[in-house]
C-alpha cells in the first residue's frame, strides 16, 4: 500500500482497505502526484487536495463506497473530466474525489429511436463524433467538448454554442441512472419523449451540480443530423450595436444555430493563442457576432444569411467574411471555442457567466463596463448572445491584490445585482459551484434557498456529496 | 351567507368566514349549483362534491387561502378548467375547491425577448392566438386547447399533436410564480434560455399535477411562427404497419410537425361525432396516420411530404388524401381533436395514456389487442404516434360490471408492464392523478416513491394541496 499524504478527521486506513476491496487496490490512489493531479479543475488557479482517489469500475462499486462514506461521514467530491469553471469538482473538504473516468462506454447508439445510451466518462466531442457517424446530432457542445465528460455535462446542464437553437443539456436527458448519496442506485424516469408520471426527478439531477447523487447512465434524446451550415463573421465598431442586432435578428424570424458574440481583446487574444488563424480586422473594430445557420436546403440557408445580413448592416455592422470553405470555418470556430483558455493565458481573471433576456443583452454590456470603471476593472466580455449568455471575464491586470481580494467582490455584487434587475440570472451554464455560491442569496431569497437546501438534505442526509457546493 | 350543503371535518363556519373576507362575499360559493359544477372534470364519470369553492383574484389571495387551510389542514384541491383526463381537479377529500379561473390575464407578450408572462386562467387556445397575432408561436396544444387552460397544462405537462417536433409543456416553461402550501409566494427561478443556478424547481413545479403549488404566473418561452404547413392523411390495412411506419419516417431524417395515428373506430366515431366532415375510407382501411410538416418554405415542404409518402409506401399505405386548402386541414384536425369526445359519447371506457420509446409502437399496439383478447376487452387506440404516445380507451361495451370494475384491473396492470418492460411509463401528457395512482408502483420502486413522497412533505408539511393525487 503506498504512503498516504494526509489523511482528513473523518477518512481512516479501515476505510482505505474497504474501498480497495471494493474497486481493486489499483484503482484506489494516495500517491501524492495523484492527488495533486485531481487537486483542480478549470476554476481560477484553486487547489485542494483529497485523501484519496478512487475509480471506480461501475455502479454498484460507486454505491458500495458511497454507503460506505454515508456511513463514516466521509466527504465525496465526484468528478467527471475536471473542465469545469465553478469549482465543481473541487474537493475542498479532502475526503473522496471519485472520478467517473472509467465509466467511458457509449453502451448503444439507437437508431431506432432516435436516443444514445452512455455512461458519464464518455468525452462529449467522442460522443457525438460517434453520434454523428449514425446521421445522428447530439448538439449540446461546450467549448471544452475536446476533453470534458458528458458526465460533468450533465452535472452543470452545460449549453454551448448550438444552444440557441437546438437547446442545452437538460433539454435532451430522458433518463438518468443515478446512485444516490445513501448508495440506492434509481433510474429517474422512463426513455420517452413525453413524462407525465409523478414529479420530474430527471431535471432535478441535471444541472444539481453532482450534489444530489452522482450518474452512472444517461439516456439522452438525439435528432436527425442537419446535412448543411453557412458562417458568418460580423463586425461592429460599437459593442452595444452588436448585442442590440441580435435580439432583431431573432424578431425578424430567424434562429439561427448559433449566435456567439466577442468583444475585440477576446478575438485578438485568442489569434495570438491560437497562433495559425488570422481574421483581417479594420481599426475601428471594436466586436464581432460569429452566426451561423444550418438546415438542409442551400437556398433556404443562403436565404436566411441575406436576411440577416440586411439586419446587422441596420445595426453598423462593417464588412462581412463568409466562411469559405469547411476549413475556415473550422477556424473561425477554433478561435471562438478557443477564447476563454487565451484569457486564462494572458492574465488571472475570474469569469461571471451572466445570462439576461436576449434583448437586455445591449444594457447588461453597458451596465458592466460601467461597474469596470467605478471599480476599476478591464473587462473582456464574449459569449453566447443568442441566449443572452455573457461571460464576463475579469481581468486582474493592473489591480493590487488588495483590491482584487476585496473591493472587486462589491463589482461582481453589482453586477449581478443588475443582471438580476433585468431578469436574468447569475449561471447561465457554469453553474454555482464553489466560487460563485456567495452570490447565490442575490437571486434566491430565504424561501427559495431554503426549498433546495431541504431537497439537498432529502438525498443525502449525512450531507458527504459535494457538500459545500451550490450552497453552505 | 347561502346554505352549506356539506362541511368537512376540518372546515368549519368560521373559515368560510375567513375567506369570504380575504376574497370578498361573492367569490366564495356553497351553494349546491356551484359545488355540483365544480364536483367532476373530464376523468369518466367521477363526481366529488367540495365543501366550498373559491375563486381568488390574485397570488395574495391563494397566500391568504393556503395559509388558512395550512394551519387548520383544510384539504385544497386546485383547479384550471377541469379538463384533465386523470382527476387531478376532483376534490376527492372535499373540503375547498380553488379555482383559478380569475386569473385570466395575458399579462405581457414581450417581442423582443420572444417571451410571453401569463396567469394561468388563460385558456391555451386564447393565449395561443393572441400570440399568433404578433407572429410568434406557442406550440403545446391538449386536444382540449378551445376549454383547457394554461394553468392546468403547467400542472400535467400537457402536450399534444405539435410535441413531436416543438416539445412539450416543460420546454417552454422559463419560469414560475408559485404559491407553495404554505402561503409563501416564491419565483422558481429566472426569465432566461439557459440557467445553470441551483436546482431547477421550475421542472419540478411542471407536471406535478397541483400538489407542490398553485401557479399563480407563468413566463413562457416563444418561437417564431412557422408560416407554412401541408397535410396528408394516410391509410392502412394493418394498423401496426401504420405503427411502424412512424419510426421509419424519423429514421429517415424527417422532423414532422404532427404525426397522429388513429385505428378506424377512432376516425369513424369522431366523424359520427362531428357529423360535418367526411372522410373517404376504403373498407379495409383499419388505421390512419395524419402527418404534418411546417416550416416557411413552400418547395421544402412538398420534398418533405414527397419523402414521407414513399416510405409510407413501404409499409402498405393506401391512397393519401393531401389536403387542399385551410378548410379541409381545419376538418381533418377537428376529427382528430375530438375522437376523445367521440368515444366518450359512444360508451363508458377508461382511457389509458400510454408512452414508448417510438420505435416500439408496433409492439405495444400488437400486445394492447392480445391483453385486449385475454381480458374481453375492446379497445380503441390513437394518439401521438411520433411521440410514442398511445391513447388507450377501454370501451365497457358488452363487459358486465363486475368485469369492469374487477377482473379489467389485471388487464390494465399488464398493458402497463408492457409499456415498462419497453422502456416506457404510464402517462405521457395526462398526469396520474386520482384515477392512475393505483399503478405507480409498476413504474417506481419504493426509493424512487420515498423520494417523491419526501419532496411532496417538504413542500407540503400538512399535506393539504391536492393531497391522495399522484400517490397517496
Amino acid at each position: 500500500m503506498p504512503m498516504i499524504t494526509a489523511v482528513s478527521s473523518s477518512l481512516a486506513i479501515e476505510h482505505l482497505f474497504l474501498f480497495q476491496q471494493i474497486c481493486g487496490e489499483k484503482y484506489v490512489f494516495v500517491d501524492e502526484e495523484v492527488l495533486h493531479h485531481y487537486s483542480h479543475d478549470e476554476t481560477e488557479d484553486l487547489h485542494f487536495l483529497p485523501d484519496v482517489v478512487i475509480k471506480p469500475g461501475n455502479a454498484e462499486e460507486i454505491s458500495s463506497i458511497l454507503k460506505i462514506c454515508n456511513q463514516y461521514k466521509i466527504p465525496v467530491t465526484p468528478r467527471a473530466a475536471g473542465t469545469g469553471l465553478s469549482g465543481g469538482a473541487l474537493p475542498h473538504l479532502g475526503g473522496v474525489l471519485l472520478s467517473v473516468e472509467r465509466l467511458n462506454k457509449i453502451i448503444n447508439i439507437d437508431e431506432r429511436n432516435l436516443q444514445v445510451v452512455t455512461e458519464p466518462g464518455v468525452i462529449t466531442e467522442v460522443l457525438q463524433n460517434a453520434i454523428k457517424e449514425k446521421g445522428l446530432f447530439y448538439p449540446p457542445d461546450p467549448s471544452s467538448r475536446g476533453s470534458c465528460m458528458i458526465g460533468g455535462n450533465i452535472a452543470e446542464n452545460s449549453g454551448g454554442p448550438k444552444a440557441v437553437k437546438y437547446g442545452v443539456v437538460k433539454d435532451y436527458v430522458l433518463n438518468l441512472e443515478v446512485v444516490l448519496p445513501t448508495g440506492e442506485i434509481i433510474w429517474t424516469g422512463a426513455n420517452v419523449l413525453k413524462n407525465a408520471t409523478g414529479y420530474n426527478l430527471t431535471q432535478l439531477i441535471v444541472g444539481s451540480e453532482g450534489t444530489l447523487g452522482i450518474v452512472t447512465k444517461a439516456v439522452l434524446r438525439l435528432i436527425p443530423l442537419p446535412k448543411l451550415d453557412l458562417l458568418m463573421l460580423v463586425p461592429f465598431k460599437d459593442p452595444v450595436d452588436a448585442c442590440a442586432a441580435v435580439s432583431a435578428i431573432f424578431a425578424a424570424g430567424f434562429v439561427p444555430s448559433a449566435m456567439e458574440f466577442m468583444e475585440r481583446d477576446a478575438i485578438e487574444w485568442s489569434m495570438r493563442f491560437v497562433n495559425d488563424c488570422i481574421v483581417p480586422m479594420n481599426d475601428e473594430t471594436q466586436a464581432h457576432l460569429l452566426i451561423e445557420v444550418d438546415g438542409n436546403d442551400i437556398d433556404v440557408l443562403m436565404k436566411e444569411m441575406e436576411g440577416i445580413s440586411e439586419i446587422v448592416m441596420g445595426f453598423n455592422a462593417g464588412d462581412i467574411l463568409f466562411a469559405d470553405d469547411a476549413q475556415q470555418k473550422a477556424e473561425l470556430w477554433k478561435l471562438r471555442r478557443r477564447v476563454g483558455e487565451a484569457v486564462k493565458s494572458h492574465s488571472v481573471y475570474k469569469e461571471e457567466d451572466t445570462v439576461v433576456p436576449r434583448a437586455e443583452l445591449p444594457v447588461l454590456l453597458k451596465g458592466v463596463k460601467e461597474i469596470g470603471k467605478k471599480y476599476g476593472f478591464h473587462s473582456v466580455c464574449y459569449g453566447h448572445a443568442g441566449d443572452g449568455n455573457l461571460h464576463v471575464n475579469i481581468i486582474k491586470g493592473e489591480l493590487s491584490d488588495e483590491q482584487w481580494n476585496g473591493s472587486l467582490k462589491q463589482g461582481i455584487i453589482e453586477i449581478f445585482e443588475l443582471v438580476k434587475s433585468l431578469g436574468g440570472t447569475i449561471s447561465g451554464e457554469h453553474g454555482i459551484g464553489l466560487v460563485q455560491k456567495d452570490y447565490l442569496p442575490i437571486v434566491f431569497n430565504p424561501v427559495q434557498m431554503r426549498l433546495m437546501k431541504s431537497i439537498k438534505a432529502l438525498f443525502d442526509p449525512a450531507n458527504i456529496l459535494n457538500a459545500g457546493k451550490i450552497f453552505d
